[in-house]
C-alpha cells in the first residue's frame, strides 16, 4: 500500500511540474471541463426524453471526442465528424430504402453485404497516406454511422427525423467546441508549429555550442559548467524526434482560419522542409558528438592549435542559427543574416587553412623530416585525433552553410 | 470533372498498389467488415427495442472504435474501454446518488461541478506521458461515461440496469473484436516490431553499401548501377523515421499473450534500445552521405589509394549488420558474429594505418620535401579532400563497432 501511495504521490508531483511548465495544458483541461458542463447542464435542464440513448448523448459524445488541444485539430475533427455523418447517413438511408423494397428475405442479406463491403473498403482506405493524414477520423465516423443507420431497422420517414436530430446535436456539439477552443485562450496549431521550428533552431545552436565547448574544455571534470555543457549538448535530441509533431501540426494548421500574423493559406509546407533540414543538421551534431566523446580521452597537444579556429566557426554558426531563429520568429528578412553567413564562411575557411597548414607545422617541429618513416608516422598519430575531431566539425559547418542558404530562400515571411 | 475522375483513378491505382504490396492491410479491412456485419445482423435479428440509442448501438460502436490493425492495439483499446466505462460508471452512480440526496436546488450544481472537475482532471492527465502511452483512450472513455451517467437524470435503480446492459454490450463487442483479430490471420504488434528491427538492420547495411559504392564509383554517370546505388543509399531514411512506430508497437506488444516464439513478458524494451542505436547509426550514414555528395566533384587522385581499404571496412561492417539481422530474426546467438566483428575491426585498423602512412607516401612523391612550405601545403590540398571523405567513414565504422558490441550484449534471444 505504501508503494502505491508513493507512486500516486510521485505521479501527482509530475503532473504538478507539467502544469507549472506548460500552463496551456491545464487551461485546455479547464476548457474541456467548461464545454462538457455547459452541454451537460443544457440537456439536464430539458430532461432526456428518450433515455440515455437520446439525442443529448450525441452532443455530449461529440464534445468529448472532438475537443482537441489545438484549434486546427478541433476544427479538423469537427468537419470530419459532420461530413462523415452526413455522407454515411444519406448513403445508409438509400441502402435501407433499397433493402426494404426488395422483400423480407433479401433485406438482411442486402444490409449485411453492404455493411461488409463499405466497412472493409473504408477501413482499408484509412491505411492510404492521404486519407490517414486528413480524413482518418471521418472514415471511422462514416463506418459507424452507416452501420448504425442500416441496422436500425426503421422505416425511411423515421430515419429522416432521426438524421435531422443527430445532425443538429452534432452541430451543437461541434460549434460549442470550436467556439470555446477559438475564444478561450486559443492554442493555434500554426503558432505551435512556428514556435517549434524557431525553438528547434535555438536548440541546435545551443547543442552545437555545448558539444564543442565540452570538447575543448580542460579535462579536469567536476566543474559545474561541464555538466551544463553536456546537458546543453543533448538539446538536439528533441529536434531529431520532432518529425511526427511537425507533420500533424502542419496538417491541422491548414484548417485554421487567419490568426495573428498568419493568413489562411500560409505556406505551412515550407515549415516541414525547414524542419527536415534542421533534423539533417541535428544528425550531423549527433555524429559529431559521438565522435568527440570517443576522442575525448586521447586529447593530443594539437587540440589547442585548432581551438580558436573551431570555436570561431562554432560561434559564428550559432550566430547564424540564432539570427535565423529570430528572423523566423519575427517573420522578417533579417539584414544581419547575410553578414553572419559571410562571417561563418570566412571562419570556416580559416579553419580549413589551419587544417591544411598542419603538416607544415608538424614538419617544422621535426628537425630531420625524412630520417625515418617510423618517426613520421608517430607524429601523424599525434596529429590524427584532433584532425578527426575537427573534420566532422567542418562537415557540420559546411552543411550548416548549405542549410542557411536554403532557409533564406524559403522563409520570406 | 475530368480532373476529378483522374484523381479518383489515381487514388484507386495507389490503393491497389498498397493492397498488392501489403495484403495484410486488405485482410484487416475484410476482418473489420466481418465483425461489423456479424454484430449488425445479430442485432438486426432482435430489433432494437428502444431506438438507435438502444444497447445495440453500443455493440456496433465498440466494434468500429476498438478494432485496430494489430492484436495488441485491439486488446489495449478493449481493456481501456472496459475499464474506463466500469470506473466512470461506478463513480457516476455514486455522484448521482449524492446529488439526488442533496435536494433539488443543489443537484444540478453538484452535477455540473463534478463533471467539470473530473473532465478537466482527466483531460489534463492525458498529457502525462505514462497515461498518454497506455491509457489515453481509457481516459477519454472515462470522461464520456461519467458525463453520460451524470446527465442522464435517472434514478439509481434504473442506472444499475442500464450499466449492466451497457457493460454487457461492450463485453460482446470487445470479445468479438479480440477473437476475430486473434483468430483470423492475426497481426501481432510484437511480430511487427521484431520484423521492423531486423529489416532496419538490413536497410542500414544496404544504405551503407550504396553510399560508399556511389562515392568510389567512376564519375561517368548514366550507368544503371549508379542510380541503383543512390536509391539504395536512401534506405536509411526509413530507419530515421521509425521511432514513433517502434514505440507504439512496443506499447501494444506488452498487452499481447504469448505467440509464436515470443513469451508474454518478452523484453520488448530491448527492441527500443536497439532501435535507438540503429537510428544513431542511420544518423552517421546521413552525415556521411551528405559529406560524400559534396566531395563528389573534387575527387582527388588519392581516392584510389583509399578505395580498397574503405570498401573492405564497408563490406565487413555490412556483414556484421546482416549477421546481426539474421541473429535477431532467428533469435539465436550467431557464432559467426564475433568473427565478423573481429574482421571488421581489423579492416578498420588497416584503413587507419593507410591514413597514417599517407603523409609519408606524399613525401616520397616529392623529391625535396623542405624546399618550400608553399609546395607542401599544395600537396596537402590535394590530399585533403579524400582525407575528408574517408574520415567520416572511419567515424561511422567506429560507431558501428560500438553499436555492434552493444547489440551483442542486449539481444540474447
Amino acid at each position: 500500500v505504501g508503494g502505491l501511495v508513493a507512486r500516486v504521490l510521485k505521479f501527482l508531483e509530475k503532473a504538478w511540474a507539467l502544469g507549472v511548465s506548460e500552463p496551456k495544458k491545464v487551461i485546455h483541461g479547464i476548457k474541456v471541463g467548461i464545454a462538457l458542463s455547459l452541454v451537460s447542464l443544457f440537456y439536464y435542464m430539458r430532461p432526456l426524453h428518450d433515455g440515455v440513448g437520446g439525442n443529448a448523448m450525441w452532443a455530449v459524445l461529440t464534445v468529448v471526442v472532438v475537443f482537441e488541444y489545438t484549434v486546427g485539430a478541433t476544427l479538423s475533427k469537427s468537419l470530419n465528424r459532420a461530413a462523415g455523418t452526413f455522407l454515411a447517413g444519406s448513403l445508409g438511408i438509400g441502402v435501407q430504402w433499397m433493402a426494404s423494397q426488395s422483400g423480407e428475405k433479401l433485406e438482411p442479406i442486402i444490409l449485411g453485404i453492404s455493411v461488409f463491403v463499405l466497412a472493409a473498403a473504408a477501413t482499408f482506405s484509412r491505411f492510404m497516406p492521404p486519407v490517414k493524414a486528413r480524413f482518418d477520423y471521418g472514415a471511422m465516423i462514416f463506418i459507424l454511422t452507416f452501420s448504425l443507420v442500416s441496422v436500425s431497422g426503421y422505416r425511411v420517414e423515421k430515419l429522416f427525423e432521426m438524421a435531422h436530430h443527430r445532425l443538429s446535436t452534432i452541430a451543437i456539439g461541434t460549434s460549442l467546441c470550436t467556439l470555446i477552443s477559438m475564444l478561450v485562450s486559443p492554442v493555434w496549431a500554426g503558432d505551435e508549429l512556428h514556435r517549434l521550428i524557431h525553438r528547434n533552431m535555438e536548440k541546435l545552436a545551443e547543442s552545437l555550442e555545448g558539444c564543442v565547448a565540452e570538447y575543448f574544455e580542460d579535462n579536469q571534470s567536476g566543474n559545474p559548467s561541464e555538466e551544463d555543457n553536456s546537458k546543453k549538448a543533448q538539446a538536439y535530441k528533441c529536434v531529431l524526434n520532432s518529425k511526427a509533431t511537425e507533420e500533424s501540426m502542419a496538417n491541422f494548421a491548414r484548417w485554421e482560419p487567419a490568426h495573428g500574423p498568419f493568413n489562411f493559406l500560409h505556406p505551412w509546407k515550407e515549415y516541414l522542409k525547414i524542419g527536415a533540414l534542421l533534423r539533417n543538421c541535428a544528425c550531423c551534431i549527433e555524429a559529431l558528438g559521438g565522435r568527440l566523446n570517443s576522442e575525448m580521452q586521447e586529447a593530443g597537444h594539437l587540440k589547442g592549435y585548432f581551438r580558436d579556429a573551431s570555436m570561431a566557426v562554432c560561434s559564428h554558426s550559432c550566430n547564424v542559427l540564432r539570427e535565423l531563429s529570430m528572423s523566423v520568429k519575427t517573420m522578417t528578412n533579417s539584414s544581419k543574416l547575410g553578414a553572419s553567413v559571410a562571417e561563418m564562411n570566412s571562419a570556416l575557411q580559416e579553419l580549413q587553412n589551419a587544417l591544411k597548414s598542419l603538416p607544415t607545422q608538424l614538419n617544422l617541429h621535426q628537425p630531420l623530416p625524412n630520417k625515418s618513416t617510423e618517426n613520421k608516422s608517430a607524429a601523424r598519430k599525434d596529429s590524427a585525433p584532433p584532425l578527426m575531431g575537427v573534420i566532422p566539425l567542418a562537415t557540420l559547418v559546411s552543411l550548416l552553410t548549405e542549410i542557411a542558404a536554403r532557409i533564406e530562400e524559403t522563409v520570406d515571411g
